[in-house]
């Protein structure tokens, strides 16, 4: 296989991982594991360096006047790094997923047929300046037997570079290719063009950031993408909803991390049970300082009511990913109108209904379109951590390949595996 | 969602096809089948006005001095229409495989958890003047809920309206969106580049053609294709092989139909066996008229066979994928230089073993990279029907979302179905 890498450094650095993808494909379980816990020692015992790395990153951020949100992204911690080495141990702790088999079956003729599963081989990825991201993806591939090549926002260069060269000593130690972790140091945005074209080089790229990268990798991207981390999240409250747990629901899809992409941006409410749910809505989401952006007859109700920062909602609040304690509401007149709603204006991301309707939640789980459907509970939940897959890469709100969060698995192909005794096709 | 779309036919057409797989999404199987048995019904009793179109296509392609390889996939005759009439038939008595759930589980805080099969969406295809193809994507796109846009060569283009129309007069018998088969009929090479770049308006993109089309999509499309179909298939015959099953295999993989993806290319020996399996396998060859391209040390062996025509391997043959009745003949000293061969010059599809070592046969299956791994079987096993799967849109050899043959499941999606009681997250 040929790799188009026209630049130097990607080049190398290319070739560097497809080597180690060689041998990361028959690594066993054991070395795998072995290595991650290597790399969670070494992020208490080498924290030192590293926090030395990321100040340099942090003083120079601050002096360019980064966004406090930004710099909150860029800091590390005794405490955060401390995290970091408490989900690589989630990751060994996890069943190895190369190897496995499935769709096992002896024909009719006798011959032996599986589907086993086997790394991708080589993943790339392009993320903004979050330096836990480098130990993520390097811990997750490295588990998938997936060599990795990543390309960081040049803010945490430093960072990045201290917390790679730190896995890749601990990949080394447990006799694993060190060269399983690549990372691009050109701060030339040229290399992420280069990667996005490098066919036969990297088997799949998993872009990590805003809306602007994501739509860059789309639009530029001829090697396998997945693509997803932007979700517009709707909850529908029914004419038939249990009060208390739409009440419970709409808080906890709201308030308890507004910053992500999981959180309820529009609560669609039907017109028969707004009079009686949103007055007590208003009261905890006012508690919890949500600003509500409504539309006018949510308004009418809302409005009134102490404690609740309210605006009349614009064209512009749907289909909004507002990624803060901002909620738009609509009032619908009917089911119907709800899933219009969502199709409209939804990314395909998680959509929830609160309904003791049946045939409603049946329904609503069947018709909407989306990487999450669910029936009374909090859309917080598509995480791959919560949703039983141990942890995951992203959450793709694409259909080929991986749709939801991917964990491990999502970071596997598989061969056929066909066993005989001489048999020939007649 | 948007397309990009330029051209007015593929912008209407894509419109058409995402109104139709919405409506597909949700037919019940027995629609679904109801429609494919009136499309094999079809392909008997309006036969006529399809061979008159096809003869239109076969008249003009004559003219214009088409290769007779390219005039017989462009012929339709009653027989052959009968056959596509058995395919769809046999499409039909497959499950539906869309509301399959799976890794279904309930966890720890009582949610209800499952992964739920869904079409991906609209398929677009891209292929070359073979009118069954027609008939083959829109019945399986049809089975698995998903519209399909097709752009078939243009020598074909009577032939392909012709199918079309009587697919989509089935469909809407059947009470099912005709809408879900859409031909593009402009000739304009300027649709493909459009169809490759069509984000949001085709969900995948299958190419069907030789190693051109396959190139050109690799390099041009920025929404998600799966290729494969060129299959440069080695056979390597172990030390301790069993001779008889060797040159079953052999003779099987090379003659049964040579001008196939799965067909054998290259032949790789062991030097301990050369002697006593070639002359066995020349006589073999000989009779059914392969012609054979041989490395130094086999030609010595082979070279004297009676019938056999031999020539000496150049590098040129290393890697080639013949679609003939020629083969590569090359003898290895060790099982790994057969497998850096295979490394080097596999394409990734479809690579055999002959053993019987039992560590042997295990190390190739674990360490050959292909689509499909063989143990003493003819690789022209390779094929959705042959594996189980009933039938295949195509055989993938690349890993993201599907490799190998691809069947009905292999043109899905799922989403996550989510449960709860009120559930909300801690």
């Amino acid at each position: 296989m040929q790799t188009q890498a026209t630049s130097t450094e990607l080049a190398s650095k290319v070739q560097a991982a497809r080597a180690a993808a060689r041998r990361l494909a028959r690594l066993s379980a054991s070395v795998k594991d072995r290595a991650l816990e290597l790399i969670a020692e070494a992020l208490h015992s080498r924290a030192g360096e590293v926090l030395e790395a990321n100040s340099l990153d942090y003083e120079t951020a601050a002096k360019e006047g980064l966004s406090e949100a930004m710099l909150d992204r860029l800091l590390l911690t005794e405490d955060r790094l401390a995290a970091m080495a408490g989900d690589v141990l989630n990751v060994a702790r996890l069943p190895d997923p190369v190897g496995e088999s499935f769709d096992a079956r002896t024909l009719a003729n006798g011959l032996q047929v599986a589907r086993r599963r086997v790394p991708l081989g080589v993943i790339g990825s392009v993320y903004e300046s979050r330096p836990n991201v480098t130990v993520d993806i390097s811990s997750l591939c490295l588990k998938s037997g997936n060599a990795c090549i990543l390309r960081g926002g040049h803010e945490a260069l430093h960072s990045t570079k201290a917390l790679a060269t730190l896995v890749r000593d601990a990949i080394a130690a447990a006799e694993a290719p060190a060269d399983a972790v690549q990372v691009i140091e050109s701060p030339d945005r040229q290399i992420v063009q280069e990667m996005l074209t490098c066919r036969g080089g990297i088997d799949l790229l998993v872009p990590r950031g805003g809306e602007g990268l994501i739509r860059f990798v789309e639009e530029n991207a001829t090697i396998p993408v997945v693509t997803g981390g932007i979700g517009v999240c709707h909850t529908y409250v029914d004419a038939q909803a249990d009060i208390d747990k739409a009440v419970a629901i709409a808080v906890n899809a709201k308030v308890q991390r507004p910053t992500v992409c999981n959180a309820l941006d529009t609560l669609l409410v039907h017109r028969q049970i707004a009079p009686a749910l949103l007055p007590r809505l208003a009261q905890e989401w006012g508690g919890a300082g949500v600003e509500v952006h409504a539309d006018k007859r949510a308004l009418a109700i809302l409005g009134p009511a102490p404690l609740l920062a309210t605006a009349p909602a614009t064209e512009e609040d749907w289909g909004k990913e507002f990624l803060a304690l901002v909620a738009a509401v609509k009032i619908v007149d009917s089911f119907d109108e709800a899933l219009d709603h969502i199709e409209r204006y939804g990314s395909g991301h998680s959509e929830a209904i609160v309904t003791e309707d049946y045939s409603r939640a049946m329904a609503f789980l069947d018709r909407v379109d989306a990487a999450a459907v669910f029936a009374n509970a909090s859309t917080r939940f598509t995480d791959g951590g919560q949703l039983g897959l141990g942890t995951e890469v992203g959450i793709s709100t694409q259909k080929m390949h991986a749709r939801g969060p991917m964990g491990l698995r999502e970071l596997t192909s598989y061969k056929w595996i066909v066993m005989g005794n001489g048999h020939t096709r007649p």
